[in-house]
């Protein structure tokens, strides 16, 4: 038979499986000597086994009665003694925290009998009853499962019949009556009278809390937070404690450091003369720990010596809830304590300075997440201010500007000296030079993948979308917000894309002092005083001793590629040369693609020719050394013509109008529609562009090869390799390169100069993945292109599909998270597994990399290094990011190796 | 060392790998003992080492030394020698045949010498410099590598300098003389002289056939017939016989029996006094062999009994070229004949019937290609008559209407008893109505896989499309050809959907009596009689003893599932209920959409219920007691909305007219806009759509389940089953079939009758075969949807790429054939063996079955047989092909298990 009672001196803190958090803590404590009330903890299993057959495991009443004895010697009392009565109180206490979740009673073992005895032997008639009504509340609403307000109700009729506006002004009288109506409460709606027994009463609480794992809102926490819904919780019975006992009494809540900075110092609150539930309820105010060595130096020094025991034997930060009954202190809680990014970075450097930790345990202990969060400006005293809106938070940090209507304004102002944010309903490719502009992107439409929150996050803008409250009226250059405010073109608004919020006005501005110094690299000077900054720097730097995977970026601009090498990126994985056909250059990619003869089309070509080479130079310049690829166009030709829909409305309305439309519109309209495309993602483009449109690809590598000539020319270390898009055969990749081999034949023969630059492929289709050996074979190198690849395995549009059903999706359980942000394992991941197996099977040895979105998501990048590719690109602003966690998949693989599991 | 070359008598007819299809078939002939001009082999292993390493394989030399001297007793005349010289051919011979291809060199052993001895003992002197004019070109073609135009201009201008108009009235003299001009047109263009030892001649011309293998055309023959390009030309060296060798000369081919019709009995052509380059050249009038039997009796007389042997020996339908030589018959070649569909099916009839070959033999020897062409009707007298316009073959048969231009006129004039032929553009959704009206669908745009064409082909009817010389003009109701023909409504047309031709007026119409027998099942009565209708017959029987998987059909009115059944369909694999919310019914489906209310949507979908319903007691009763599998409404619903461009034209022409928008236009417009999607393909749809849209699954259970209760009422053995489209993973299904459960417990407590009916899912998306053995936890069965797995596998929207660049891809090598068409194994066909396996883990006997288009493909047949299918569903017209192929997939097994690899 399983020993289903553990009692606090049998655990330990490594038996949170089964005791749970809080029964392994209670236990770890109890074995250090801390002063912890008596008590056991009914295990995990014995919930389980509850929850399974409805029934509790057999032999449970025994052992119960056999640890129950036991508490009674530790504590001197008895259960039920009508004198002299034990109270206990019956928690949940499941193995991940799931605070408020689960269920409560307290002030077991009270009856008309022993609320006497309470009374006469421990602290008056007044708290006695107290006492009773609470047990009698909670179990009313626990065991018996009534609604809380019927005991609200009667509680308000009671006072409302004495006149009475506070709970606290109620005598014990009051209080005695009080009882005797929820008494009746309980009769009337339960059906049942309240157990005299306090053995009942116990019994009944212990499978209350057993059933509270499963009530609603513990399971939809549990989805949230990624709990496994089959660990069930335990419970503990402990000897009650009181912090209303009195002046000499209270309860409080502390943690060995600063939870909100990190700084080294007991931090806390305290409560005088009441009971922890106070405290978590927040009904009185609490003052901060220090008012303690005033009020009880005792107790506050032996606090104190506590927490520095348990941060030394913990080896982390530790929070605890004590209380003080009548003078003295009592242990009720420790776990290791959350904190915020900037403390987890100071923490763990102090802790590893201390030697308490080692640098790899210092590094486990941060996250990239966290990272994240300490590179981005933080508005300074936006807490408790009413913004204008509410929207998605599409990419994080805060910003400040003129709100501005259109790409044009934008540029304009900009280029004036102006900060601008760029408010949009929804963004499209030809807002790009706006979006480069401003200094943040607002839409009211749209999610976290839409056009503007996936661009704003490659260029680490700030971004909110989807803030569907704000009307935006572009025409009249304007915003709208519900209540009626207007913000017009040139106000000054503030963007929050850490909280999804805008504000009116111009808030103050916190730059990040972390992102300052990684971006000023060596000459950091006065930035790499502040202890935070040194905190990162630190780990940074184990960090990059200790990871196996490169980390690149995906970088279009000889600026973003130089602020990615300062970032730390060790090449480009991803150079997208569709932006460089954009802007002023449009006008040459539209007559390239109406051109009506061979020679019309190679005008237009000859023409982006050196403006490409002058991209590609700069980009090669500040990567000199380094790795970078570049992707051949990619998007379908279409998307440099005009919407079609807007087109033919636009012509249809001249034509109603009597007007006669212009030849150049009248040709545009036929082209846009001969190239129109009901599915664009999976219509011409990618290596089928380049394989049907003529000279597309020649001019493109001719721009780069010339480029890396002229690097070479001047003595620098030009290091570019060609990366075909989409493809799905061996052969698409074969003919593309016979075409590339040929163009660089050609410039070599020129020039004198050898570029045999290497060609390899994106993986971002299924088929890819799926004849991945037989494309090894004409790959020098793959790059999984995972956002394409998710696409396609889940085949769904990441234009579509986040504003229509995910929310749904999420909310239903389809997934945890977007697949999108965090990489699908099951489906995507299998497919990066498949092709990285079968590729290095013909050629051993093949570079592998990632050069989706995912490459700067955490889970995402452990993911990888497990798959062994060589290296993740992703946006400049994430490379730290993805140098942390790079590192940290490989803690995660040291442990999973020696059998840790977590 | 190798033996490279084998004398006709040591080869045999197995042996076509080593020695070429032509030298197996000469040295079988050989051993037959019918009369072969004595000769040898050098084989295609020789060939394929001098490919390699561009000199001859060693011993290679003395090899023919051997064998030219066992040819030389064996032809009573020695090489080279002056008085009775032995002349030779050089032919080259493939494993697979590639006629025409590769290069031949004929009268080896003249010379300046030798063709004296030629003119006197073989023939006169015309004779012998007309053999010698004909060497010296085919050895400066082949041998020398130079242009044919060189000796044509220089008999041009002999002929020209003689005043002479045709090659045959040129004297002996003239010859002579021709001679020596083309000796001098060798010296001068080749720089060397023609050789004069006639060895020399015999190497270098083996060495020049060995070449042609590599020839440009070879490699884009190999390339067009799927011939591997690394197998090599054998060589044959034989005795030349002359059929221009006087009046009792002559050459000719024959088939043992009609090559066109498979009719019994010897057949066909025979040309007196020429040589047998002269027949495949086609530069004489040919004679039936019939002629032959009055021109030479003896020789008839024993060409006739050869061919008897010939087919009895080789046990199929063989073809021969022959030559007469002075009355001497000679056999120059043997091989299995080709054959029309019609002869396919009478000859592996006849012969099962003969005895000669088994009734497995006889299904390998017909193929469900063939069995399709036959299905469809024919026009008698198209040959030779100019179209109106071509296209695609999209859907084959032959029809004849009434050109209409929209569907609700072809639908008016149906139902008024017309036969019409609806003309479009290219097809919609809304068409349907009119293509369900109409005899054939032509339209001016589109491949194969357009919606006309897949639509067409699923319903069986006559479709040709993308006609680009046709421009079609709705608004105007008739079409212009490009040479200004115009076509107006009403006019009528004959539509070929297997040449893919059009043609003004009606053509006289054949139909095919095999469709007809096949349609009406057991009551075929007189139609049985035909002696072809017998032969499918017998074919179809046997097959569907054999074949392992059953056939279901795609059907989605109670018209298609009873023609299936008809058909020899087991069941309906896919039943599609989007066209059950299109017609009239698409205004309660507007409705819903557009709801804007609870109260409202549900009016809408309880007005839809009881059509819907209506609609599957149809179907449950045509295939009563018989799975019929109905997918949930799977389309984006903004395909039931109008198309936006269109609308957002017409109301801002409306707007710029200053006209008021309806207000319903409105509205649309509005729910258009905010149902838009960049990628409708990827996006809201199957699944999705049945977990966001209220009342939608629920609404089309209920009637399912209804229909099942009032077909089982009726006394009906209804097995329906239903299918959920688009699932990515097993969260989805879970969740659909809760709702899916719970409608069917309602229909079940409120008739009191169990509908406890199977709920599967589609795998169409990778993510779904990946995860398949999760998926296959709820799925009761498996139905691999391979169009959208092709999709989404490849990343390629079938509605865009076809027209764009797969005529580039075929043209270029990525496809063999479209994906689309024939299952790509090595991507989509991976993922459904992955499925399968992981699926049947989860459940083992788990049902699978596919119900794209590629179950009524032959190859993709197959493969499903192999992976292990259940049952492939394919349109009703193709279900006795499937049928067919299934069946002969088993065949393709057990020779594999047998190790034959063929």
């Amino acid at each position: 038979m399983a020993k289903n009672i553990y009692d606090f001196d049998e655990g330990r803190r490594e038996m949170a499986g089964l005791l749970g958090g809080k029964g392994a803590g209670l236990a770890e404590m109890t074995r250090m000597g801390l002063p912890v009330p008596p008590g056991f903890t009914v295990t995990t299993e014995a919930c389980r086994s509850y929850l399974l057959t409805g029934a509790e495991p057999a032999g449970l009443r025994a052992e119960l009665e056999r640890h129950l004895a036991l508490l009674e010697r530790a504590a001197g009392r008895r259960l039920g003694d009508p004198h002299a009565p034990l109270l206990l109180s019956v928690r949940s206490g499941a193995r991940y925290s799931m605070p408020g979740m689960m269920e409560t009673v307290l002030d077991i073992g009270l009856t008309d009998a022993t609320v006497r005895g309470l009374a006469e032997t421990g602290g008056g008639k007044r708290f006695a009853y107290d006492s009773y009504r609470r047990l009698l509340q909670m179990y009313g609403s626990t065991v018996l499962g009534l609604h809380r307000g019927l005991f609200d109700s009667a509680l308000t009729r009671l006072k409302t019949a004495r006149g009475l506006a506070d709970d606290r002004v109620l005598t014990a009288d009051d209080l005695a009556d009080l009882v005797e109506v929820y008494k009746a409460v309980i009769r009337s709606a339960a059906g049942e009278d309240f157990p005299q027994d306090p053995r009942e009463q116990l019994y009944r609480s212990v499978q209350a809390v057993f059933r509270s794992w499963n009530s609603e809102r513990a399971r939809l926490y549990r989805r949230r937070e990624h709990i496994p819904d089959d660990l069930g919780t335990a419970v503990n019975v402990q000897m009650m404690v009181f912090g209303n006992h009195g002046p000499r009494s209270g309860t409080g809540v502390a943690f060995t450091r600063d939870p909100a900075t990190g700084r080294p110092g007991m931090y806390g609150d305290y409560l005088a003369g009441a009971q922890g539930e106070d405290v978590v309820s927040g009904v009185r105010d609490a003052v901060p720990l220090a008012a303690l060595e005033e009020l009880d130096p005792a107790a506050y020094r032996a606090l104190r010596g506590y927490l520095a025991l348990l941060e030394t034997h913990y080896r982390d930060l530790c929070d605890v809830e004590f209380t003080i009954d009548d003078g003295t202190l009592w242990m009720l809680q420790t776990r290791i304590g959350k904190r915020t990014a900037e403390a987890a970075f100071r923490i763990a450097a102090q802790l590893a300075d201390e030697g308490l930790i080692t640098e790899d345990e210092a590094l486990a202990r941060v996250t990239g997440e966290q990272l994240g969060r300490l590179l981005f400006p933080r508005f300074a005293d936006s807490v408790g201010r009413r913004p204008l809106a509410h929207g998605v938070p599409a990419s994080p940090g805060a910003a400040i500007g003129a709100a501005v209507f259109d790409s044009a304004e934008a540029a304009r102002r900009a280029a004036a000296g102006e900060k601008v944010v760029l408010v949009r309903r929804e963004t499209t490719p030809d807002d790009l030079p706006g979006m480069v502009a401003a200094q943040a992107v607002l839409t009211s439409r749209g999610g976290k993948t839409s056009h503007a929150a996936v661009v704003a996050r490659g260029m680490g803008k700030v971004c909110v979308c989807g803030a569907e409250g704000l009307t935006v009226d572009p025409a009249r250059r304007r915003l709208t917000t519900p209540d009626g405010t207007v913000v017009a073109e040139g106000d000054v608004i503030s963007v929050d894309g850490t909280a999804g919020t805008v504000h009116l006005g111009a808030l103050a501005l916190r730059t990040s002092p972390v992102a300052a110094y990684l971006e000023a690299g060596t000459d950091a000077g006065d930035i790499a005083a502040d202890d935070l900054v040194r905190a990162v720097d630190r780990l940074l730097r184990h960090a990059d001793g200790l990871r196996r995977m490169e980390v690149r970026a995906n970088a279009d601009t000889p600026e973003d590629a130089a602020r990615a090498r300062r970032f730390g990126a060790r090449g480009i994985g991803l150079c997208r040369t569709e932006h460089m056909f954009l802007g002023e250059r449009r006008r040459l990619v539209e007559a390239m693609i109406l051109a009506r003869s061979d020679a019309e089309r190679r005008q237009a070509l000859k023409a982006l020719l050196p403006l490409q080479r002058a991209d590609f130079t700069g980009i090669l310049a500040a990567m000199d050394g380094l790795p970078v690829t570049v992707r051949l166009l990619d998007p379908p030709l279409h998307e440099f013509l005009p919407d079609r829909t807007a087109l033919t409305a636009r012509l249809t309305a001249a034509e109603a109008r009597g007007e006669t439309p212009e030849p150049h519109d009248a040709e545009l309209l036929a082209a846009v529609e001969s190239m129109h495309e009901v599915n664009p993602m999976l219509g011409l483009r990618g290596v089928r562009l380049a394989l049907v449109a003529p000279g597309l690809v020649a001019m493109q590598v001719r721009a780069l090869a010339e480029a890396v000539v002229d690097r070479r020319r001047a003595g620098g270390d030009p290091r570019a390799e060609i990366m075909v898009p989409l493809v799905a055969s061996v052969t698409e990749l074969r003919l593309v390169k016979a075409e590339i081999r040929r163009v660089l034949a050609e410039v070599w023969a020129a020039t004198g100069t050898d570029v045999d630059l290497p060609v390899g492929t994106m993986i971002e289709l299924p088929r890819a993945a799926l004849t991945a050996g037989r494309i090894a074979g004409e790959a020098e190198f793959f790059s999984y292109g995972t956002n394409d690849l998710t696409q396609t395995v889940w085949g769904m549009s990441r234009d579509d599909v986040e504003a229509e059903f995910f929310p749904a999706y999420v909310a239903r359980g389809v997934f945890d998270a977007s697949p999108f942000e965090t990489l699908d394992r099951d489906g995507v991941g299998r497919m990066v597994e498949i092709a990285t197996a079968e590729g290095r099977e013909t050629r051993p040895g093949l570079v592998t990399g990632v050069c989706g979105e995912h490459g700067g998501d955490p889970a995402s990048v452990r993911f990888f290094d497990r798959a062994g590719l060589d290296y993740v690109s992703c946006s400049p602003f994430r490379v730290p990011v993805a140098r942390l966690e790079a590192a940290r998949a490989r803690l995660d693989d040291a442990h999973r190796n020696t059998g840790d599991t977590r």
